[in-house]
């Protein structure tokens, strides 16, 4: 064969350990704030919400954390996910780059969310945990902890945020498959549901709220705790097989990465990649490491780096991170996993190091790119995805015009099968872009927040 | 790891070769009629639809035939396909049987498919041909195809039955991401399209006239030729790769199969993953090969063994086939892909010489097992795959019974991603079955049918 464009690695290859990015970083993480004290918080204050076993992962240091032996099992099932070289995508460009992809979208949920849905009803199965609740956006993250609820027989319950409970009609049915119960959000379930919807009935919803309901109804209800797909250390640090597996696998292609690429949303496929060559960097290696968010939220260009909320309602410690303010409700666009107004802390104290770059893009813009990845490479990107794909075609496409050839490597973080609505409405030339005013930003930013 | 739940092989491992069967065939194929003079058609007859070298593949007698090299490198996109174990499902059956599953679900399209567009495309391109029509059931084929024709730059039409179109609202987007057409058929678009419109304004459509449609467009268009994905020996012939595959990786596992089996619309992933093992129960070794259909569709267990037309209007070849008569309009079922009134005269042949064996499930004994699967095995398995499942569930209960322990190897064909309405009527209960009496089969072969 001409050109090798697949790199499998066998399954005893799978990471036995995950990177723990906090042993490396040259700040230390600032605490999380208790909501009503604004004192960092103690490990106990978490126990309402987490298992114990979670928590001590949320704070630890170690530079290598051991993959429990059932986690490893359940992983397999999919893992090592294989890196692709883009070649056709390249040729369509023009350009000279190597552009690589780990694909994350072969795993039975389609994206890369198993890798930290896993893990969570693992560790609250041991813990003795009977039921969990979660939130949800495109529905990425609801799918994927359905399926592994039901692997470690837990009850699930989602809270889908309205607008892609909307746009995205059958991930409810997958998330029932795997038998999870899933309502759109704002839902008339809990108390901060009734009351954003008595204020604001046709509310697009937004993550922020959809985590205030799971986290009240987790808080209100027996043996129940609740799992959040992104965000926190522990869902950064369970998501780094991505890039520990494709650093072996770029080793095998004979190539080092001059970009590493990931779409941030809060921020986890895109630790999953970029922390194990965040790691590189700090130790002296020459890369750029770029995270890519939609205009319409931007909360790493234009949101400022502060103490904030991770919920609407206030229900969350207050974090160190990047954010729009917790009352931030982004525009309706059809990546509905990076309508976040947050970003995880420890993507933010990296972009407030410069150990990393953030750039944003526009909504029609990765749709282009997404559709031309569908017609030369095949598998169809979620929109997500696109995000990351944008910007590595622009950067080669920059690389072409200076006349130099360079290695990218972006996470493929999902398949769009679910998501094809989206793609309809680009065909149609409905499909229109949202980018955040500076002005309603600042509007958003005034609500109590706590500056670092 | 406990179990080696998954065997993967390396990009190298694809076979390089179609093990074509009827080299090895105990009776040999009674030729297809011309549909005007009702004798034997000639090579050149074939060639208003089909390109010569695909015509010379349909007629062929060599055992082994060479993949061309521009073939494997786009199968090698996402083969070889993974060998599974299905342990959970096991468990859950409470059976000492090993299930195995060849999972062709990874691909960019989402099933076996691709298989045989790939190599149909890239034959009608090398041939000059510039634009491809097509039918498609369920939407897995004309996805698939979809793609191919992308990949190889030719222009594709996709006929999709309306029953289907209806369903699977989503496979029509995706069809058109990879950039083809999708019409629902009947369309107004063909002469046999709008005289069945006239008479029958709701019919649900079926495959017959899907094909029917597709077939009158390529011959009165320029540069087009017409693509089947299914029946025909090049498509049996294509599908190859699958089984053959799969004994490597049996024979990893250390286990030989003594039940095989594939669910059957066409017969196209069913000769896939059972062709090379024929050869094998040929040769003396013992075997159980079992054929899947649907109750509502029972062409191999209720269809004589006759020559009939492919397709509805009469315009294709008379095959010598198991045919329940080409007017034949199946009930709605969810599996599309299993809605044909005929079958592979490959696969008919084999039955007929009892190399084989066929069994039909209903509707709602495989949802229930499908469910099953995606709650033990993760991946949400097609309406046509759950067909293979119940099969190789009722085997296996069977052989706990009467204390056996078997291994059952499956076609895992397709993922239900883009299936799920199905599984939605299956929760709520409305969920129906079809059984079809033998008095309207014998009514439907009272038309024009020469038998045998």
């Amino acid at each position: 064969m001409a050109d090798r464009i697949k790199i499998v690695l066998d399954e005893k290859e799978i990471p036995r350990e995950w990177y723990n990015i906090q042993a490396d970083m040259p700040t230390p993480m600032k605490p999380p704030l208790h909501p009503g004290t604004l004192e960092p918080i103690k490990a106990k204050d978490l126990e309402a919400i987490f298992p114990m076993n979670l928590i001590e992962q949320e704070v630890s240091r170690e530079r290598w954390i051991k993959i429990p032996e059932p986690v490893m099992e359940k992983l397999a099932l999919w893992r090592p996910s294989p890196l692709y070289r883009a070649v056709n995508f390249e040729k369509a460009l023009g350009t000279k780059c190597k552009i690589y992809y780990k694909n994350e979208g072969v795993s039975p949920a389609g994206s890369h969310k198993p890798n930290s849905a896993i893990p969570q009803a693992y560790y609250n199965k041991i813990a003795g945990v009977k039921r969990l609740t979660t939130e949800t956006g495109a529905g990425q993250w609801g799918c994927a902890l359905s399926m592994a609820t039901q692997m470690f027989g837990l009850d699930l319950k989602v809270y889908m945020v309205r607008i892609s409970f909307d746009q995205k009609p059958f991930r409810k049915i997958m998330m029932e498959t795997w038998g999870a119960k899933c309502v759109p959000s704002p839902s008339s379930d809990t108390e901060v549901g009734r009351t954003i919807l008595k204020e604001f009935p046709d509310t697009p919803g937004s993550l922020g709220i959809a985590i205030s309901e799971a986290i009240e109804d987790a808080i209100s209800s027996k043996n129940t705790k609740y799992s959040l797909g992104s965000v926190l250390n522990f869902v950064c640090l369970h998501q780094t097989v991505i890039g520990l597996e494709a650093q072996k696998q770029m080793k095998i292609a004979g190539d080092y990465p001059d970009i590493v690429i990931g779409c941030v949303g809060g921020g986890s496929n895109f630790a999953g990649i970029a922390f194990p060559y965040v790691c590189d960097k700090i130790h002296g290696k020459k890369l750029r490491i770029i995270g890519v968010e939609p205009t319409a939220c931007p909360t790493m260009t234009k949101g400022p780096f502060v103490y904030d909320y991770g919920d609407t309602s206030k229900k969350t410690p207050l974090l160190p991170m990047h954010s729009l303010g917790h009352a931030f409700i982004p525009a309706p666009l059809h990546a509905g996993g990076l309508r976040y107004h947050g970003l995880a802390p420890l993507v933010s104290q990296l972009l407030q190091d410069k150990l990393m770059e953030a750039t944003a893009v526009s909504q029609v813009e990765c749709y282009k790119y997404g559709v031309l990845w569908a017609r030369t490479e095949g598998f169809i990107p979620a929109p997500e995805t696109t995000h990351a794909i944008a910007v590595a075609a622009e950067e080669a496409i920059k690389a072409k015009e200076e006349g130099k050839a360079k290695n990218i490597l972006l996470c493929w973080s999902g398949h769009g099968l679910m998501d094809l609505a989206g793609y309809e409405k680009y065909f149609s030339g409905k499909l229109t872009n949202y980018h955040m005013p500076d002005d309603e930003i600042k509007k958003s930013l005034t609500n109590r927040l706590i500056i670092v």
